[in-house]
């Protein structure tokens, strides 16, 4: 439904969590990326070639995507502004911010002007319903974090590639706008009405019945006061045989608060296991996904040691060491969780 | 905006918690309510007048208000049928469930035919933005639950008539769709996109500097799979100073679930402590309110008696026994929770 390639749109983003949804269609989907637009002011790179609107439609590109991300998903003025330029150079548009291009009377009017098409992939489907929290068959595995940005789509994605290269029947499940353009499908989460989180997880992630899993990606926190009630929702809709915890230990204030700390990892994880055992009694962390960037790589190899002794569980950087301790754990736990419970 | 007085539209319902709207309305606005409508399969009444349309009508009745709630809110189609003849009577129309009048083709050609009006009050503000956590002044106390309908609303109501009583400046924070009809004003939560659901508590209860109270009614159950991502955005947007603990100690399983039991009572209330602390350190439960309606007085009695002991906090039946027990308690706690984290 859109049109590749891509032309990457950065704006002027000077925060690297701001542009994570670019980022994730340069590393899952290179093939798809031809280019991307940074605006004066931004500081940030994805190293991919820079292009202005018409030089990206002379190198064959036919959508721009909105990479960028920010609280409250709004479009600033700006992002107009460079949005009509686009599609005025000959570029359809995606993106997956809360406010939706087709409801913005500025890009309408332009889109109309110019015949382009405005692709807003956070409209989640029309026909949800409720959550049952009725247990169904199949191993399902959800991401979860000490944060917000902490590595959960990643960490999924790379689990899916990992146990794909082993054979293991598995399907990726986006909730979150950058997962739902990597996968062309999803149900964006975060703009479900609240009454239906935990029912969109229970239909995003059906009933499975071979022996391979679900890979859900989380979203939010359970510790962050916008975003836990998402989370909350999401741990009871997946009934997930698995959690894997994600992690970035040089965060040292959540995302988007002004003095909040993050929570204490072994707080963390009792706390996502005790909000999932309400739909899924034998559910068991996996392991800890560790975003270790701002480490070298020696210290980053004794903080996954040191934590790995300390939680009892297996820890990793999926970036720069590979999820195959996570999957050696995982596939010890496929009769646990919510198959377990539905067995008795 | 509403016209009232009101007819009470109960159609064929034969479950008592289906009609809680209705009910709130004809307990806590008994002066807008001249009569109620029965359909032939109804097994309920709230001891108004029973009334067709037209009687309703020459009775002076402005509006049929839609006193019914089912899971997912849908508009059934012997609901339209009964909705297009009472417009066609002479009736405006007002509804809190989920799906809109106004976006059913059926009713709304008969508005347009007969020229009467539709209010879909589940209608969320457009301008909510995600929730901060910062802490903010003021004294807030919301009631949580072990289950669904378990008295939120009604306990809520209660204490703000109590504190009315007392002179203690108050408000009441509606937060459901039958709460909003008896203040006809409020927050129609659970209609509410999921990344604003804290967001949204903070606009419904703002900073707060006198020494009086917001009555926030909750929504939901942190042990209800369906519902639990709500509750936690409400705990975490209403930085609560206090809660009070709702429960219905004859139910035996939880609303709209098939098989599953309540969750226990002390463990009920430490998981909902615990994930109010993330933003109100302070947070304390101020009682139990009970619905023991399913009892006699004897039994009733010595039930609030046992939980008393029990958990160390009042206990009532706010319908039976009013809520004094609990305002008691309560008006010790005035400067905890988010007030006292903010002055720290």
């Amino acid at each position: 439904m859109i049109d590749p390639p891509y032309l990457l749109y950065l704006g002027n983003s000077t925060d690297h969590y701001a542009i994570k949804t670019a980022r994730g269609l340069a590393v899952f989907r290179p093939e798809l990326c031809i280019g991307e637009y940074r605006g004066n002011a931004c500081t940030l790179t994805l190293e991919l070639p820079r292009m202005t609107f018409a030089e990206a439609v002379a190198a064959g590109a036919r959508t721009m995507v909105l990479g960028i991300v920010n609280a409250g998903g709004t479009l600033d003025p700006d992002v107009v502004d460079d949005c009509i330029a686009a599609m005025e150079a000959g570029l359809d548009l995606a993106s997956g911010l809360h406010q939706r291009m087709n409801g913005e009377p500025r890009l309408v009017a332009a889109a109309v002007h110019t015949g382009r098409r405005m692709h807003d992939i956070r409209t989640p489907p029309a026909d949800l319903v409720v959550g049952s929290g009725d247990p169904r068959p199949g191993n399902r595995l959800l991401t979860v974090g000490t944060d917000c940005s902490s590595g959960k789509m990643y960490t999924t994605l790379a689990l899916h590639r990992a146990m794909q290269a082993r054979g293991i029947p598995c399907d990726f499940r986006a909730t979150g706008q950058t997962g739902i353009m990597v996968a062309a499908a999803g149900i964006p989460l975060d703009a479900v009405i609240a009454d239906f989180i935990s029912g969109a997880i229970e239909q995003l992630a059906p009933a499975r019945h071979d022996e391979g899993w679900d890979l859900i990606e989380g979203q939010g926190s359970l510790f962050h006061p916008s975003f836990a009630g998402v989370s909350t929702g999401l741990l009871h809709g997946a009934q997930p045989a698995a959690l894997v915890m994600c992690h970035d230990p040089s965060r040292r204030v959540m995302r988007g608060m002004t003095d909040r700390a993050p929570p204490d990892l072994g707080e963390c994880i009792a706390a996502n296991l005790a909000t999932a055992r309400l739909t899924s009694q034998g559910v068991r962390m996996a392991g800890i996904a560790l975003n270790t960037s701002a480490m070298d790589h020696q210290d980053a190899v004794a903080m996954c040691l040191r934590l790995q002794d300390e939680h009892g569980l297996p820890c990793t950087d999926p970036h720069r060491m590979g999820v195959e301790p996570i999957l050696d754990a995982l596939l010890g736990t496929t009769q646990g969780g919510a198959q377990r419970a539905a067995q008795v």
